[in-house]
């Protein structure tokens, strides 16, 4: 594993939130708190990237993913440039030559995007001193802005995490969301971390990472404050891992009747996009306790935080927009 | 219908032309007629859509209109995103999700194309009260700035629309182009407006639009001071609507010879591409009647001006560029 | 020939560096060597192109080439908008008439690439006069800010040409780089330009250009102070033109071994991406000679030397970045 850290504790690399102190997951969420005022006025930009280049550097294709890093990066006013491997003319180009023609160039953040676990930390024991890599989701590794814009979400309408039981429902092998919160959510402190999945979907050692583990919705979800739903990779109904989609939804879908288990004051949380019908019910996914849009919003912010983080040039908002 | 009007009556989403108060027309037009000087000079760009994020939702493939949003954006200093969504992974996601999401990432305007006719309407109604949404073309239905642009240009050569005789020649039945046109010249009062189309190419309705319908050019055409062609969609030719390309070619393309009906200084127009030999002669489009680029030219002030009048921020032109 | 200066001698388009004056050269590398220190900033920005607008029309796929003029583009702050023709949805539109539309948009710059030769010169004999056209790569025939990074670089190492023995190596007969180069360095003054090539890659009358011709490496490479190779394309082995590409490389190829009869302290050149183990040995890319990556990094600064001489905005640099 790359050190995501300078020798002096700073963020250098955002590829994984496993192994990160409590302090620095805090003063990412701080930060991104400064920006998430920022997005609401009119003018969203501050000037804190001016001049600096990031490359969204995409070997598997996610036009929303990528549009949050490039609108983070706007907003930063940043030069973006959008890299896509998988369409792109490589002429039989090895990852490591093209990554150090773009360094060459000098690019001072890629954002990696790729199939592969491990990618993001490749990319990042390859570059020089100057340049900083974040993890836009890679195999089933993980995806850490995803778990720090969910736990931005939980901290601004639950406040501490140490009081809070959290619930992650589905398919919890195959996901780098549900591995980069679990690090995410025990290194600040939370109370209780459940993870709700048939077996199938449930990597043999989750309970080593501290979690509990439930296989019936309404036990797992008893006084839980907040639902973290995982999105359900269609795919995997192919296989043999699970019965078919009603069944699955039958089962472990979040429907407003298992829902009633959890605490009255509950929200509901999903990364998005959602499979209606699948893992989740329309009505929950719209009602009054779903915060998804609200993590979409977050995003942005905790992308911004951690790009002004890693590339050093947070230290306090400016009072005026550039 | 939605409606585009802000209660106050100044304009919140621009869809369609059709029902646009006269007064609102001729605002679109006086608020081009600023930017028509921005664009001349060697820095093109203004600050009023400064900090604010114009996303580009094309649904169907369009580079060329894409292109003309994207650089009125630009010049207003907007932040720009293009998501083209027929080659995006959008999961599944539905459109409305898609929708809501883009939102929640604080976008300030959707630019929409679509093959559906009501696409942009459909959007228009289901953003937040802050988002404003212009139809970039929608199926059949409207193409607006187009239209606005159409006007634009003819006032700028032949001043008031009430003394003019303007002929629309082509597949009028197919043409979103056509009806945003006739909306937008019937509220600016234009004297006559005339459709010259083959029977297959003309809407049953289209007489109680308040046109003069004709089918036969010359006499279409007479003491027109505005020929305005459609483009004709080579995949008309395929099904029993038309004959051959030579045949449409030799009724109903316009040629020097069938312009000497009109007015001496009429000048002719086309939304382009053009078909040169289909729906034009080579000699007229390129010929010192032909006003076809400076359309595109106009185009780009026309789109500045809906973009920073529906974004609420056009009051006065800055003395200075930014 | 379009010429490529304007009457008073200053460069109005870039398309070949063939018949360029020696003190034109000069200044693009001069111009270029103020800007190489911007680019090491951490705010690479300077605003001399502000609200200009650079097309990247690209009619051959090349995401590499076109990051670094996207770069230099955005570097200098003008707008920069992708044209990929290849994938675009043109309408049977032809070149010209779109060439015309995206002038008409007020475009200040085309950047093109295309498979065929003279297609950017092409463009530039249909622009009006306020516009500039770069090559970015037009079939076999020129490649001029790929030459003119090389030679910035070579002077960056060695400093004067005229003492220079520079050897180009491979496949010169299908290579617009390598005519490039050859005009640039002649003109430059260099002391001696050698090609090494087997006989089927060289063009007949490649000596006409005043190089001296070599099928082997060994002799080839004596006493050279620069070695530049070339990319070999793939494809070329498919044809009768070359044997196996172990087979090539055992001949042709760069290695330490062979290297050893150039002098100490030459330099080792590539445009890229490099085929390892067909025209270059790993360990010679990437060992202590090898001045690849500087290549890229000087192609950004001769690029928006390039840009900014022929769009007029170069006289001195700003003290401050904007």
């Amino acid at each position: 594993m790359t050190t995501q850290l300078h020798a002096d504790g700073r963020l250098r690399h955002f590829l994984t939130t496993e192994g990160l102190p409590r302090q620095l997951l805090l003063q990412i969420l701080d930060t991104a708190e400064s920006f998430a005022g920022v997005i609401d006025k009119s003018v969203k930009k501050v000037p804190l990237l001016r001049g600096r280049t990031v490359i969204n550097l995409f070997f598997e294709a996610s036009t929303r993913t990528r549009i949050t890093f490039e609108l983070a990066a706007k907003r930063l006013s940043a030069d973006v440039l959008n890299v896509n491997v998988a369409t792109t003319s490589v002429k039989g180009e090895s990852l490591l030559d093209m990554l150090r023609n773009l360094e060459a160039m000098q690019a001072d953040m890629f954002v990696v995007r790729h199939a592969e676990s491990g990618a993001a930390d490749y990319v990042a024991r390859h570059v020089g001193p100057g340049v900083s890599v974040l993890n836009a989701g890679d195999g089933r590794h993980a995806h850490p802005t995803q778990a720090m814009l969910d736990a931005f979400t939980i901290r601004r309408h639950k406040g501490d995490f140490e009081p809070l039981i959290i619930a992650i429902v589905g398919d919890v092998m195959h996901s780098r969301v549900a591995r980069s919160q679990i690090h995410a959510l025990s290194a600040l402190g939370t109370g209780e971390i459940r993870v709700i999945a048939p077996r199938t979907l449930l990597p043999r050692d989750i309970e080593s990472l501290g979690v509990r583990v439930f296989h019936d919705m309404r036990l797992g979800l008893q006084e839980a404050d907040v639902v973290m739903m995982l999105r359900l990779q269609r795919e995997r109904m192919q296989g043999a891992l699970l019965p078919s989609e009603p069944e699955y939804f039958r089962i472990y879908g979040l429907t407003e009747d298992k829902l009633a288990a959890a605490k009255p004051d509950a929200i509901v949380m999903h990364p998005g996009p959602i499979n209606r019908g699948v893992e989740i019910d329309s009505r929950v996914a719209e009602g009054p306790r779903s915060v998804i849009l609200e993590q979409v919003t977050n995003g942005i912010a905790v992308r911004m935080a951690v790009m002004s983080m890693t590339l050093g040039v947070y230290q306090e908002m400016p009072r005026e927009p550039a």
